[in-house]
């Protein structure tokens, strides 16, 4: 294991009704002018806005309304909120939707309070301070309500790149998985996927001596392979929603990867794929993740892969091929993915074969190497896009 | 799943030589001056003290000493550091030891800015401030680094009583591996049964529905019980002790216990062991725990049990039996407590079973019942302890 640290402060409001709490927390770290951050008009025809207002102004916090946040959300809006909130005189960025919605509330977090243009904290910039954010979380899927991360996409040339830094975990998190419950069960599955890759990042490292992280890690994904079924078959099912939404989080703010080197190959791959066709990551993710593992199977023997295979897919260990082991994992978690609706391949996701030159080029790792569990320069990531695009 | 609210935002800083920092971390937390608050001479012996000193002198931070907490930690000392602290002006307590002093440090904490009896707080009385925290953990057992709990026995009639509230939880934690290999394998199974212990009494519940943190406590155990014989075969192995030192803090900073009702028979009936005989508070659940199982199997028609047998010991479920298996899964508990050392029965931990109606009287639950997963009276707890006497 690998020296770290971690630190998670974030306040964690889970359960029931519990939106109709977010006045309480905003006062309590000090939040006096809010910025009211949505994406679509579902959090308006549900009600949820409405109640979450009500309990702002219980508290006398006053607040200003910026909508309209996308999927992969557009650094034109992140502006937006900027100039807004430096007209108003924000204090606090209140997030009330899915990762989409919380992230742009950490870039305009962070671009509030920095004379430059907040995009070069996109391109490698660390931000040492931002307003304080809190969320309402509506979709369990990117673990952003947790995480010191956020993930934006620049209009011009449709760039996704990401951006971090403690200063954005937010101050409170209020999960109440009922929000949850009126997702289609396509967003469902997404967020399942994206939950699940969070955790493959982490879980496949070339760190040893690491049980305890990787049985956290397992945690998370027997827990996926269990609930997620369950709530697509009844999206009303509270215990199965309520155990993926806590899960969520739990796979992405660092807990289960600490001490360890870390991937991140699959989600840098992947996020060309949404970037070029706007597709859900989640999406994306289903088709890259099992196209990456098949690449990269072999490496250290095929332990790890068929550590995973026996740990959560419940797969027999082959004792004299492991390798076949290690490949029925990754066919169980195909399996597990087509079940649940998502796509495997190209075709499926509405990718194209022809466009992996561009999806590779525009990667920008030039002549180098990327990731950490089995670096891999363009000609292996052209590999795994190809192995994605065959049926 | 229960409603819950959860925050751990103590800042861990975690692996070799990171005690050397110790200062860099009391100053980013407001400690201008310190109290070193320490155990036996182990610590001086070590070299570990004079390097917290040296760390501290780095920072021109300035301290005053207090020493000599000893285990299942005493009021007197804790009355002793009051005065100390308000004397000397100190703004800081600084823990360097294992849970013993952790908690004497808490109780001091919350003392120092208290104007009555700090004893109030171990009788039910909520701390809401207390001075900032810090620890340098050298044995991994109690969890105190990351949780808001304190345990203290009051000399006059050897009361242990515990105490709890958010001001509690340590600012920061250093949590260096290496300051437990030198451990004996008695401390080093000791601290392994009190970290599954805190498991077991959140595992064992009657909320339904909790898929996930039943997952993050088998993720505990499971490393527990293949860590722990790695550590006392070969007290060097860093892994073992680095797996062992993480699992032991996540097992009770409450992350895999929240939105569960919880039980905590097992710590309160052993509480009293410790506090007649002077055990180590480990050993005493060693003997409690199993004869505990042992009385509350069949609540829930034994499936709790049978779960654990299976996903924790390995067991083959008994399908047409599910007692058999999870009495298996009691048993083999018990085998493992006895392959790493400890005691199983009030003989081998030295307690007598003609002390029993002292042990049940000293409880002091009157004719009320005790416990979440499965409430016990006197009769219960006596029959208990009767389990726990036979050979």
């Amino acid at each position: 294991m690998n020296n770290f640290d971690f630190c998670s402060p974030t306040y964690f409001v889970f359960g029931k009704q519990r939106e109709n709490e977010t006045g309480k927390y905003v006062a309590k770290f000090g939040g006096k002018k809010v910025l009211l951050h949505y994406g679509s008009e579902s959090a308006k025809k549900s009600g949820l806005l409405d109640r979450v207002k009500r309990s702002l102004e219980q508290e006398n916090i006053s607040y200003v309304e910026l909508g309209g946040v996308k999927p992969n959300p557009r650094s034109g809006l992140v502006y937006e909120g900027i100039s807004l909130c430096r007209k108003e005189q924000v204090d606090f960025i209140l997030a009330v939707g899915g990762g989409s919605v919380i992230d742009s509330a950490k870039a305009i977090a962070m671009g509030v309070l920095y004379d430059g243009d907040f995009w070069d904290f996109f391109s490698g910039k660390l931000p040492e301070e931002a307003l304080p954010i809190g969320t309402v979380l509506t979709i369990a899927a990117a673990g952003s309500e947790g995480s010191p991360h956020t993930v934006i996409t620049k209009e011009e040339g449709m760039l996704k790149r990401g951006a971090g830094g403690e200063c954005l975990r937010p101050k409170f998190s209020i999960l109440n998985p009922e929000l949850t419950m009126t997702l289609p069960a396509y967003q469902t599955a997404c967020g399942a996927v994206d939950i699940m890759a969070h955790v493959f990042e982490r879980y496949f490292t070339n760190t040893k001596e690491v049980e305890f992280t990787d049985r956290l890690c397992e945690a998370v994904l027997l827990t996926m392979v269990n609930e997620t079924p369950k709530a697509i078959k009844n999206p009303n099912d509270y215990g199965a929603r309520a155990n993926i939404m806590w899960a969520g989080m739990v796979a992405h703010n660092n807990l289960v990867g600490v001490g360890r080197e870390q991937d991140w190959n699959s989600h840098m791959i992947e996020h060309e794929l949404s970037a070029l066709y706007d597709c859900a990551h989640g999406a994306g993710l289903a088709v890259i993740v099992p196209a990456w593992m098949s690449y990269v199977v072999e490496h250290h023997d095929c332990m790890k892969f068929a550590q995973m295979a026996v740990r959560v897919f419940g797969c027999q260990m082959d004792f004299e091929n492991p390798k076949a082991t290690a490949l029925e994992g990754i066919s169980a978690l195909k399996r597990f993915f087509s079940s649940i609706g998502m796509p495997i391949n190209f075709k499926e996701l509405g990718a194209k074969k022809e466009d992996i030159p561009l999806l590779v080029e525009k990667l920008g790792i030039g002549d180098g190497k990327t990731g950490g569990f089995l670096p891999l320069d363009k000609k292996a990531i052209t590999a795994i896009y190809e192995l994605a695009a065959a049926e």
